[in-house]
């Protein structure tokens, strides 16, 4: 049995904002689904859906392009403490602030996308100079249901990011995730909807602070090559793999790699806390996200300590650099191209030891080609 | 009879929404009004107010300038279908993004203003970078009142393009409309309300679609002069009547004329479809509007193919230019300017030809001079 | 007896929006407080807390960073007549408009904050440029508490301006007033919250126009020596004390103080009407706010007649010069700075002659320096 419910739909919102079983006749006593919109400050108007399926919350933000602002399991707080603390609405960010890294002033979230259109670092491409990391995190969807069958529940929202004689992308978005598991799975769908060839470039911020995250926490991915993104990652190359604490004037460093997928065509990247109990995992279709960047920003808490795994169809480099290297998406008039993840908590250390071992698997008798400085070809 | 309902006022709503003959006890029963806010996507917190005169509905945006974003008779849709495809809230538009035509984030509206201080292409006036199409688009009204008498409905908006030692142009903009008629009048004045003369522009950017263009759709007009802005629109001077159909990678093209009015002042541009059984006609009062741009647009569907029939105080120049050709109007302090236009839908084959030989009456035995190359003096 | 009442908190909103006497049990039946969100035009979802302390009315608005809009004691206004007639929502203003001036298109409260981490003109400091009198005044509050006591109300705001990567500075705002008084009181507090050392900034910008100013209202304040901004201001150095009536085309004028404070380290500014038959006072904690600033902007009526009495942690100058001259706040990880201030109206003559002699007690046997000329380290 399945049953669908519109949230938002051509200008109009659905005035029911709670959502279960005996609401709706489906699913287990355990699953609920409630609407709220943000009041005061830089929330205000924000719409959030907290998505329960019984053991996992997702706190979705339709506002922000279906960004998911957390996730909490018990007491388990899946996400990071950004300096930003609360969701911000998109008309309170200024892209063009700060040189153009204004899209900054946004940034909290556990799942961030970046998009559609670019996804790089501020800079020109051509004519046009394109701020930080892209429209879709700070465009609200405007058509967003939510569907229930016995298996789970899944939320589509509708993100449009067009422009007269500017294009049009549009994102479907589809978060899926099964009665009481600790995972959820994306499926986005962009469309260029012009008549015209379009660009498109996406990278999936996907970040991760404490308790996750402290020092002696691990990075594990399988890959054919990885390389730091700067002379700053440099410094630190061999130690990829292992983090640090909080630290007063830490400056991130970034890796890039060249992800192994299995007979699937999955990637994996893999933080596992300090006491290897509990782990995060994004698995990632690298038919359509063949690129993993590691961003190690270990700052000092109050700053905002995390780690980003972010999958991608490129690099985060200005979008001018990423054609060249022939890493971004070209959608001809009416094609489509879906990007798959799925992020997946374990909780205990048989199934951290079990992701390691996938890991393990994955990477095989291959090693991992190091290179100690950027890579020609990646690092613009 | 007459009866006034406030809809805004002073930082406070109506409560009331739906307005008619019932509830006023004027009119006759086929009139209504439905003041709906919007909710979700880039349109959230837009308010539209419905105007249903018994024939012809009216979707009038207070918080877009008062600008009109389609209108309807039975099936008949007046307005185009651009590829921002429901209304913009004004606080997502960042007139700077792109090089200073952000504007175009906002843009699909069957009649959408380009004023108050400027309306043209992006650029310098002295040392003020300008914007595409001026700011009024993107400011919304904070008064509103209903009319009814009976005769007809009037909408009344009061825009404020306002800044502390920035100047103060007000807009007082009436719509009105007669009971089951197919047309509709605007009258919109603009006041100078600071101690200083100021500088004022105004473009009625009327927009127009499916079924009225199409391949072998007219444009009508009556004109002393004529001439192409550009190169790219001189390719095709003399089809300056004729339309396409669409077209991928249409570049616009877009033609200056120099109206003639009627004993009244009225100029005359008529948009016929390719059947000849239905048409738009804008009138235009050219002692305030004395120009006339059309813009044709026919590019591919899904780019938003339409024209547009655009009554103006000059050409959609930078401000400097058309201000050295005495275009731009010059308001003292306390001096105020009132714009008249109207549109009207012709139904059938009849009223069609009605509007055709209304053109060649007022075209009457004098030519129209048409320019093979950019005119001096119009094209900066 | 004292009761808190929570008006927003991490994200919702009390739905109650109006207090007094009968519904705290607390204070004289003459208190009251009511919140209400604006509808339409640039103010659609300014909130505003209206604090009625049985005498004095002050419309504060948490959604401008704790601004305070106007002042109203029986039919007495306390503010002044901008063109930007009524409260601008935030993400109605651009601040990088008109070179960096977009500050302005919302400027009109009788306290208007500049700060927190610059608040003078626009200008690069390093590498960043930073626009008109920074952010504080465009980023809403989103915790906002009342506390009613047996002696009076306080309003408590909670105003974040942080980014990732770009600082973390919070405002605590404490507004507070004593039952049927003339006078409230400000303590703000600037905290910053990142972990590296940070500049902060402060201006009141306090603006009064009619009926405290007019031809003949005085300007009264002990200084150790002032100077005048700029060429403009050296014009009328003389006749700093004095203010003219209305002037078409009059350029502002800009005076600079350095006060003298009382033995609690209060200075005193005074703007007294020309029967000196009211006033308007200032005091303010030197220890934070050391200098003053006068801003005489007796421009026409229309475009927003008024002055300024501003005290500040400098002057309101590009930050790279304060920095240099040492008037910019250092505030280390962790660390917080109080400002304090209050304003007070004199409503008869007997008051209005208290505050005058007060002034001159303060001012002593010393004399005001006066240069005829902008000051070296004062005017960049």
């Amino acid at each position: 049995m399945t049953t669908s419910i519109t949230l938002w739909s051509a200008g109009q919102r659905n005035n029911q904002t709670e959502f279960n079983a005996a609401t709706t006749g489906v699913g287990p006593d355990s699953w609920s689904v409630r609407v709220q919109r943000l009041h005061g400050g830089l929330s205000d108007g924000v719409d959030v859906v907290f998505i329960n399926n019984g053991r996992l919350t997702l706190a979705v933000l339709p506002t922000r392009g279906m960004g998911i602002w957390y996730g909490q399991i018990d007491d388990l707080r899946l996400g990071w403490n950004s300096p930003v603390r609360n969701p911000v609405h998109p008309t309170f960010v200024d892209e063009m602030r700060r040189g153009g890294i204004g899209w900054l002033d946004g940034f909290n979230e556990l799942i961030c996308r970046c998009g559609l259109g670019w996804n790089g670092a501020p800079g020109d491409d051509g004519d046009q100079f394109l701020p930080l990391h892209g429209r879709v995190a700070n465009l609200p969807a405007h058509e967003v249901s939510l569907e229930v069958s016995d298996d789970g529940l899944s939320l589509t929202g509708v993100v449009d990011e067009a422009s007269v004689f500017g294009g049009f992308l549009q994102l479907t978005s589809v978060l899926s995730t099964s009665f009481d598991s600790t995972s959820f799975s994306i499926a986005d769908t962009v469309a260029n909807r012009s008549s015209s060839p379009a660009d498109a470039e996406m990278l999936y911020h996907c970040n991760v602070g404490r308790p996750f995250l402290g020092d002696g926490a691990q990075f594990m991915t399988a890959a054919r090559e990885m390389a730091p993104r700067d002379e700053r990652a440099a410094e630190d190359t061999d130690g990829w793999q292992s983090y640090r604490g909080p630290e007063h004037g830490y400056a991130e460093q970034v890796y890039f790699y060249r992800p192994i997928s299995d007979a699937d065509g999955q990637g994996l990247a893999v933080l596992q806390s300090p006491e290897a109990d509990k782990a995060v995992a994004v698995r990632f279709d690298t038919s359509a996200l063949p690129w993993l960047t590691q961003w190690k920003n270990t700052q000092a808490e109050e700053d905002g300590y995390c780690t980003g795994l972010e999958p991608a169809t490129g690099f985060p480099n200005v979008r001018s650099y990423e054609r060249e290297q022939g890493r971004v998406v070209q959608l001809d008039a009416g094609e489509d191209v879906t990007f798959r993840l799925s992020m997946e908590v374990a909780c205990d250390g048989v199934a951290v030891k079990a992701l390691a071992d996938e890991v393990d698997a994955l990477q095989g008798d291959s090693s991992m080609e190091v290179h100690a400085t950027p890579r020609a070809g990646w690092s613009g």
